[in-house]
């Protein structure tokens, strides 16, 4: 029993050591990472329990994943492994200006594409949870992840747990417009929506002079209570200014800004989504976005998407604790 | 205008380093592997000419394919970049006795798949060759490929190209009873049949005390000349002993036994059909079995699938040059 | 609630790579080890549930032996971090005849050291537990850790929980003195014994002309129902051959013998162990020396101590499957 | 039949990974590098043809060259094998402000500096081609050498193949006397000359206040109708400023700047080069330096001296898109 | 006999390579790291020669430690082989911003810890030397060291061998009291301090509005002639500023400052050390800052704790040399 | 001052990781290798010191080898650092039954060729040694290094210290007939001289049925007094038989036979002439064949070219102590 159910595909992502070109690569690193894993995975660094829940096949790749999975602490105890299906791949090239980093997915055919309704018993999972998250990846994965996503926030609803959804619109898996109808569907049953201003437009022409003028008009839209988003400053590869954002109620809070130097900036939304969920297990938005912007400011610096933080860094790094070594 | 034509898919291979099993790795080295491509290169390193065909995604993968085939001098003229499909994928584990090497395909979707008869412009591809080499792993791969593949041997046939064909069946691919059926209807177009004893058992029920009987068994069922089967001694992972045999107008005929230690195995076989092709292409099958043996039992010291060799290290081995370093 | 709770040390165990001296290397490969989570993770792996129980200090090494204890899927949850003491480290060479493998251990002041009586809630631990497995390392530790161990298996005889103990004498930790004072009074506590017949001539006097009749002398002397033995016949250090030998009730029984070549043979034996137990639960003692020999001669050909096995894998191998890689 | 000819030497490079110095070396990356090899592939990345004339030995590591040649596309038919002469070698060691990078140069006796008047066949090798490109490290290897481009440039100028020409000056391989000497005389054979304002000042005494200036020092005092200049500005070893500009018929342009942030700078002078011949081709300055500058930039990013990038990539970079991952 | 003496510890230090976390680590980069023996180095790599005195474990890691400080060309004479105590290991983690770099050490129980009054032969050591090297870690490792470090500075002494002291506060190895009071001892038996102002208002509540004041109160409090600083300005991990500035006879000396990108700040401040006793040795202190914060600037540079530079190359740094590679 | 003077040249020794061809490599493992500092090393390692003479070029390369010879414990005191000449390579591929490994020497035009009679103060270098030792690639070098080995073995001579002579024929290096010559003329001034069978017969046509025979002839023809060979058995790569054999004044010795598994055998030979001139020391031939052949069978265990072995593992070896790890 978790306080926190996240729900997604996770991919093997590999990619070539030191800013080679896939072309040029001879080895490839290999991680694994997928936007709700990487939540979970956050949230128990900062002393929640997760489980994430999903479809791997059955096989060496699919135990790879839930090795990994444990291995950071999150409950695999609702992931099945299916006769059916792949695991999907992304190969990650990590770029240096004018460069910057890309991804060639190979997703297609995922056992987790594969599953729809009925496919997991969402009553039972969600029993005893206080926080679903889901992204707009899973029902983008195929027709059936959408209705699972669609079963899955209403089995939470219905248990009273509450639910947080991160946009995340991948153009390279579905239009837009199928997207909007789809994600136009599942919004009215979200507590939590972590949106940017750039999808809420294209998605859902939602527009606004700043931040709190689009989520205004997300919420107006969608009735979503607060919508949470992600701020960054980018004219570098090697270097970012970071910072959370979020709107609830008519207000408007906004984290510390952070400097990043970026070894990874992958995970580095879903690791703020964790620290949002964090602040809101004690109902505290403001909480949620310090967190948020911490976790996700560090997780810039560790390798891999996973956020490898302990909740005691998270908190220095809060508290403006400098980049002396100790000793 | 190639020498040998080769027809068949290339797959990004996949294998943690150090006898790691996949479950364990942290990185992959990359090869790139696909039996015709294998023995293409085996002919260039003899010095002929050769041209591989195929079918790659046109994305930072297939270019790595083709890369790699040009790094080694096999011609990529003919090989056709794709708008749909991906690049087929396989993980590799080394193993260890009692434990075997073993391998994860992922193979599904790719862009070569989906080849079908019309893909290729075979009567201009073939032009100026003297030798199709196809696998029978190539039909496999779809109803597509099978046609593309009758389609290339017929239009060799009809501009006086022989063909070569090795069997090679692969369970995971497809059952015997549709291997029989297709690679049935291709056999009577072949020359020189490349097939081990226990393919011929159980797609065709060919069977027979020895080689010989079993290659006159094909020789009769399909009117193949002749028949080539590779010879191996393996109770143990890193140590065999390697030959091959050969059998044509009521005459068999086998090479020297090579002692083998086995950096990687993968590819020796096809490096075999390489050697053998060299003879053929001199109109002489011990010749052909006798460099065969020799590529073949070489291939098994390098890493890769493809076999990293000159024709003055076969030849030297053929000749029984011992294993001192020359200072 | 754990099918075998297992009890001990693990170390950090750093290894220059690629058969290098300690002294001459520049990078370490990092593993865990430790016998009895060795132990537990071949349990996980044949489909039991396992949970190790130890002391690690809290910090980020402490934190990476837990990380990887869930990763193989052994519960970590009756670990305990610990503000004293530090997590030991070996240092491993691989050797090649005529130069034997070595360790420079470092694993004095160690947190589980620092247990005592008292320590672990053991009633609590062992219950719903069928066996509880624990090798001669643990009371090897520090006194702290015999009266430790001694309360586990007290703890586990109390509440019909069975105990396996493997002997396992480390002349770099105690004197055969100090051993043979701490075992022999633990021996009586035990159902079934691992033991090697050098330990039982250097710690207890008991000799005979072979395992069958050491092991009635064990058994006389102890009241162990059941001895279990190892045989490797080495006199090479790539190249093994490998059983697993028991005795109860009078009877003998053997396994078969498997052709090891060696990646690392460290865990083998562990892994036997859990082979063993494996058998155990279902009340089977040649089951048990089956699969021990069987999961023990594969455990030669993964790197690290654990045993990165499937149970497909371990009854293919007990029924002689081949060496060939499917396809 | 290549769009560009490009001639001169390749060396292997070798370099310690991760900023190590070379004397605490262990393992060395292996790279080739040459600069008129590095412009032919950066022609081939931009959907031109390019072959690239040299003399390697007839060893492995000769063969190593002209495998890699052929992987990222360019044409090694002009290549010789020479039984005389070594491959060249230089040692890399990446710094960090304020240690600069530095090469140590191990490339005397190699096969191509053995090259004179009369090894290669230019008028055939020319034949077809629009452009030859060739930097004055090639004259500098040896008299022979510069014997030899002084061949080539003319067989150039009788077919009406137009030259393209880097003045490269090395002071470890010619002295500024003997430098101007030559390359004086090879001048007057060029078309458009890429030239620092610094080497226009060592070796011809030509100064001016601003590019500008210097580029018609040039014209007048060489009759060469086009001078083009890269611009740097670098106070950092891991960023810098990047730009190209050219002169022409009284008219001087200047390409976009960019940032770049550097993993390798090496080969971005000779990537530029090729953008430069790439609108040449097309007769249009303004667009070559546009290339240059973008090609240029977005090499920096790369590890080794090789261009490995996409046409699309460049003219994104050109277009001003940014850094974000396309997802 | 060496110019310089130093006395200290030297750890085994293990860093993940690439940013990675402790807890992610499969490998870890072994270097080895000692305040004194970095400082020795630093020396040694100006031309001077310079012995490290300690005591190591006769096991491999000791013989690992003396290798490489003979490979660095530092004097092991004096080093003793002990068959009691361990050598230190720390785990070395590095960071980007907003995460600091980060330390988990390992070094209870050494061999060098052991030491006491007597353990060497500290008249013979010093004989011939013209200065004595010791940092604040030394006496902070036991109260045997702190009698040794007393012992070894009251025998330069007597023999006029001048003291440099470097203050080096480490909190994780003793309290603050502790240290004041036994470095207090020590103080007056210095020629030169080096301090930072932290550390002379945390120990000594010494402060001041700029180092000037503190260095006066330091020689007013301890009657160190000469006081010696490190300035740096960090905001980020990967970019700092860095001098070094000096107090002696009422004057204070300011070196240049340097940009540094970091890949590596661990020794800088030894290599510092080496740069000044450089100057020191001759009388100049100026020039003592001037080279030591050259050396130290060019430390962040490179891998590991030792400074591998050549003399030239710092005298390059120091005369502002660019960022351009000599070719 | 040494017990044991050598004298030859050293190269960079660069292998490609795991058996990969050259063509293949993409990064190179770096080593030192050089027979006469090999035959050092092993002496230093048995408790011999020993200090090797040569000429580096002053450059990093040639630092890089004197930082590695000191760190082996050798004296780099006599070697010079050269502003001419260059520091040699060679490349080296290990190979796997039936392809042999194979070296590509690159080693013209170095530092030490250009050394020649008055280049070292032998007088000097030789005082209070013991022996000194010099193979025949020294005098193979150059005409230079010819006369200098010469100068060198006179120096010995009249300083009453003994010299051992190691045949080493290299026909890459120097005709048959040229070798004859030279080293017809240096044998007269051996005291024990190391030779295979094969370079008696091919240089100085000294056949015979056996060891023994040949060995008479050597004595008869050069009046060396005592002639000693390597013994190998050698039909795998990765697995020998070795052996040392010696014969003085009428009488023929041979060690004990070790079964070796090998990790790279160079410098086997160079070793075994370490534990020979160790026996030698004592006067005692058939304690150095006895140590010659322990320490040439381990180094073949040992990456590298240098025996990093101790006293006790050699002499553990000789007492034929087991493969078990000792814990």
């Amino acid at each position: 029993m978790a306080d926190v159910i996240t729900f997604g595909e996770v991919m093997i992502r590999l990619a070539p050591p030191h800013f080679q070109r896939l072309e040029q690569a001879r080895s490839l690193d290999l991680e694994i990472g997928g936007a709700e894993l990487n939540t979970a995975a956050g949230l128990v660094r900062l002393g929640r329990s997760a489980a994430w829940v999903s479809r791997v096949p059955d096989n060496p790749l699919g135990k790879l994943v839930t090795n990994r999975v444990r291995e950071i602490g999150v409950s695999d105890q609702f992931v099945q492994y299916a006769a059916d299906g792949r695991c999907g791949v992304y190969f990650l090239e990590f770029g240096a200006a004018p460069r910057a980093s890309s991804i060639v997915y190979d997703r297609e055919g995922s056992s987790i594409a594969r599953a729809r309704r009925g496919t997991f018993d969402w009553p039972t999972i969600v029993t005893g949870a206080k926080w679903l998250h889901v992204s707009g990846i899973t029902p983008a994965l195929s027709a059936g992840t959408a209705e699972a996503a669609d079963e899955a926030m209403r089995a939470a609803r219905s248990a009273g747990v509450r639910v947080c959804f991160d946009l995340n619109y991948r153009s390279k898996l579905w239009s837009q417009e199928r997207a909007a109808e789809v994600l136009g569907r599942l919004l009215p049953l979200v507590d939590v929506l972590i949106a940017s201003e750039a999808d809420a437009e294209h998605l859902f022409g939602v527009t606004g002079d700043d931040f709190t003028a689009v989520a205004k008009g997300l919420v107006e839209r969608f009735g979503v209570p607060t919508v949470v988003g992600t701020r960054r400053e980018a004219n570098l590869v090697w270097r970012n200014r970071f910072a959370a954002v979020g709107y609830s109620q008519g207000q408007t809070y906004e984290s510390a800004w952070y400097e990043v130097e970026i070894v990874d900036r992958l995970g580095a939304g879903d690791a703020l989504a964790a620290g949002l969920i964090h602040g809101l297990l004690d109902g505290d938005l403001k909480k949620g976005l310090d967190y948020g912007a911490a976790i996700g400011a560090l997780k810039h610096s560790i390798p891999g998407d996973l956020p490898w933080l302990t909740k005691e860094e998270i908190e220095a790094a809060m508290q403006g604790q400098g980049l002396r070594i100790k000793r």
